[in-house]
């Protein structure tokens, strides 16, 4: 009996933004390991075990996935989004690296998915049309000096920027003073998105001038994007567009 | 008879990368608008008309669509990976605001997809597991100095990242100075990925060190993902893993 992980991205939450390759995987599953909410999008049947646990036990979780492989059986790890950004790829590899050297011999897989920035862009236009880069505001891994210099330097190279993990109730004060440097380093105001649970049915979206922002429009399952120099809003009767054209000139 | 726009990606190739959104979307219409390899994608039917064009000519291609959209057609514009990252969508909101004002008042969405730098990711681990950014490389639509620029600041702030459109035949030269800026900015010999044609038959997939780096290495199939000063290499009997782990102590 030969077992395999596959380290799966679920998408941010709309079922029609899984990817064909992740519902095979799913298919084959003898066991689906994740974060409580994100074993719950997978569907019960008859031969499939649920291995459902608790925020921020990410590296047990992965040695409990790695042992089920070893063991023969077929695992997927889920994730929302894409498993290799600010999810659970990264986890596994750290408890893979650090664990016994028979996990190295197996069968193991990343199914890329729709990351939660890809899918709030999309909602309100292309405001990551050019380049950018995409932060983790949580400083529960890396120091907050980190985080503030990433902030800084992104400003200064005029990146459009994703931000994931802005706000949390443990974690009240980074994003406040995220937009403190972000009103200090960038000289214009340009628009931020906050887009909450995009593609689920409490999705919501504000625009607002960076100006105008308040910690208060984040919270944990909130992504925010903040437009370039570049970044254009086009006015129409419903909802803006907000797009960074291609173009810089010279 | 109410015609739409939707600007919708293809992911990287491979049709099990493609979401259910996007197959839906294509289902439903009546003209598909693109890039002659991205439009050779989608299947001929009744009813459905294929308009394939050149590389560079976005802009007359976004007009085009816009004008079949208003014109009550049921359009499908259609970019390799997400619309949203150096693609298509851009270049749609670009004419949109440049056109007619009737043009504001379509039904305009953007359906995202499974961009190259994930899918790349994925292939080799989970390079992009912390702080990264995303820069295209190309030089068409900005000035050589402005990436220049970002290239300094991102090694300076330690991201992780991804270069699209890294060298083509018009463009020979930028990649080898990229090379030269990052091998001096960066005081560490850190993983490079060459990820070519990901998820296609002539995918290939190179890990070299950042000092080993040439500029043929790449071409214009090629996406580039380089690591930050944390990322790691897990060896293996075969292909090594590359991934960022999701903490930088303090």
């Amino acid at each position: 009996m030969s077992g395999w992980l596959a380290i799966a991205g679920l998408g941010p939450g709309d079922e029609a933004l899984v990817t064909p390759e992740v519902r095979a995987a799913l298919a084959e599953a003898t066991d689906v390991v994740g974060y409580i909410p994100y074993v719950a999008r997978v569907a019960e049947r008859p031969g499939l075990t649920l291995h459902a646990s608790d925020n921020r036990v990410e590296i047990d979780r992965s040695r409990h996935a790695l042992d089920l492989a070893a063991s023969g059986r077929k695992v997927v790890v889920v994730s929302s989004g894409d498993p290799g950004v600010f999810a659970m790829a990264a986890a596994v590899f750290e408890a893979l690296e650090a664990g016994p050297s028979v996990w190295r011999a197996l069968d193991i897989r990343v199914l890329p998915g729709v990351t939660a920035m890809l899918a709030a862009a999309a909602k309100v236009g292309a405001p990551l049309g050019h380049d950018f880069c995409a932060i983790n505001l949580s400083d529960n891994l890396k120091p907050w000096a980190l985080i503030e210099k990433r902030l800084r330097l992104a400003a200064e190279a005029d990146f459009a920027m994703a931000f994931y993990n802005p706000r949390s109730k443990s974690r009240p004060e980074g994003f406040a003073r995220t937009l403190t440097i972000l009103q200090d380093a960038c000289g214009d105001d340009r628009p931020v998105i906050f887009a909450r649970a995009v593609s689920t049915p409490e999705e919501s979206i504000r625009i607002v001038p960076l100006s105008q922002c308040t910690p208060e429009m984040a919270d944990m399952r909130t992504m925010v994007l903040v437009g370039s120099s570049t970044t254009r809003i086009i006015a129409r009767d419903g909802a803006p567009i907000v797009y960074t054209p291609r173009s810089v000139p010279a």
